[in-house]
């Protein structure tokens, strides 16, 4: 049986009882370690097990499927993914291969950052589809989310923008010459978000958003040090939130006013929230 | 301390360890028993937990709060929502009243429907807003449902149709004499929704959706009881999923070869399946 085990989103006590059962009890246990982390450790999580767990980077995941999934026909291999196994990201490839080798696939969901962000007091009703922030470099400024936003916008809902994360990536320089040398993790933040939202507005002019627009920053949700900053995107972009993780949501004009009288607690300016709210979300 | 503490979908061991561990030391314990249910009773939980649950309905809920929040500046208490505690639904009003008693807040994330549809290989990114389906009466059949959907599939995005529950309801006769007696419970079929949102269509004829139409039934999410079907709205209506709870998820004609391979495994019939498919939804 393969095991796809949601670990939540904070620390190793956020995987659930069942979870844990399963994963005492493996032939194996791998980390996908690639499209999200927890804020401890591999250690940490294996003091807590009591066992080994095998890093399982993106190039094992996508080129090495068969060897995670030696013997899962007689044998229980748990594959962990932060947040939930087919939330932010799916592991859809990995479950069409367990299946075309008759492998029995069962998964274990837990918390992911698409309902605990639920947690800003923003209702998950309100919410349209969800976009990816990537880096920007100086020649890739890829800008569908802008297109993505502008839709949901369009019919008055609220935008979870998830961010960047780059963990165990290579410079062009070391893959050009096929080095196996890993630049250290890098992990974008509110204020990097909302600035790049800022650019593409800048540029394309079609008035999907404004710098006072309002939007949530949100970090390390789901932990004892989670930290929310509501304020305009120009504020946001200037915000320190703390470590990762991070996200933001951008406000649609739907938002209620108990969704307001939520979020306001947070504001980092209550007067220029009050004014961005007067002018673009009160509704008729 | 209010921990308001997610118990994910199916049964008492999809509670997190941190979760766990803060139930068993608070001082008071309830469950939010009226916007959704686990698949074990109160009585699996409390041997589970080796304490006492009180059951909190809507009435205790929301004209009681005061009563749940006593004591809560100085002790514990531990108030347990099905899914996420800010998953389908939210509990603004019971955080907002602990706000003003300056009473701290934790939340403890966990699994909700809204992220666990992904079991169905449906990629979360595809999805617009949420929607509710109530039990349509001879004089009340809402649909604003209907309304939202059109939205989401005029930007070809999928749709979660979250069904709905009714505990502890009082008949109109019963309230109209104020006699507390309670109708049995009713948990919505995904065949009963299917065929609500067909009517909704015969009498709005605004081609937002048709009977091959095709759409995902899920029962019982993130159990090992899991089932998935997937079809025409109009098979969807005959189907039979088995116990509660149920959703259903209308596809959007943004979905995705990849999405399609997932869930062609699941169909009620691969002839009607794929002709629909090639009607509706195979991009250009």
């Amino acid at each position: 049986m393969l095991y796809l085990i949601g670990l939540g989103l904070a620390d190793e006590t956020d995987i659930t009882v069942k979870g844990l059962e399963i994963v005492k009890r493996a032939e194996r246990v791998y980390l996908e370690a690639y499209t999200s982390i927890l804020l401890v450790d591999k250690e940490k999580l294996e003091s807590f097990y009591g066992r080994d767990v095998i890093i399982a980077d993106r190039e094992t995941v996508e080129t090495g499927s068969d060897d995670i999934l030696q013997d899962a026909q007689e044998k229980d291999i748990a594959f962990l993914v932060v947040g939930d196994p087919f939330g932010a990201t799916t592991h859809t490839d990995l479950v069409l291969r367990a299946r075309e080798l008759s492998i029995p696939i069962q998964s274990i969901p837990n918390a992911s950052i698409l309902s605990a962000i639920g947690s800003t007091g923003l209702q998950l009703y309100n919410f349209g589809q969800t976009v990816s922030m990537v880096f920007f470099t100086d020649n890739w400024r890829p800008s569908s989310f802008y297109d993505r936003i502008k839709e949901n916008v369009s019919i008055g809902l609220h935008t979870l923008v998830l961010v960047d994360i780059k963990v165990k990536e290579q410079s062009y320089e070391d893959m050009a010459r096929g080095r196996k040398v890993y630049q250290p993790p890098r992990y974008m933040t509110v204020a990097q978000c909302a600035s790049q939202m800022l650019e593409i507005e800048d540029e394309r002019k079609e008035q999907v958003y404004a710098p006072d627009s309002l939007a949530v920053g949100a970090a390390r949700v789901g932990s004892k040090e989670q930290r929310l900053a509501c304020g305009t995107l120009q504020e946001l972009s200037q915000a320190d939130l703390g470590p990762p993780l991070h996200s933001l949501v951008l406000l649609g004009k739907r938002a209620h006013d108990l969704e307001r009288d939520y979020i306001r607690a947070f504001a980092i300016d209550e007067k220029t929230f009050d004014a961005s709210w007067t002018k673009y979300y009160q509704g008729p």
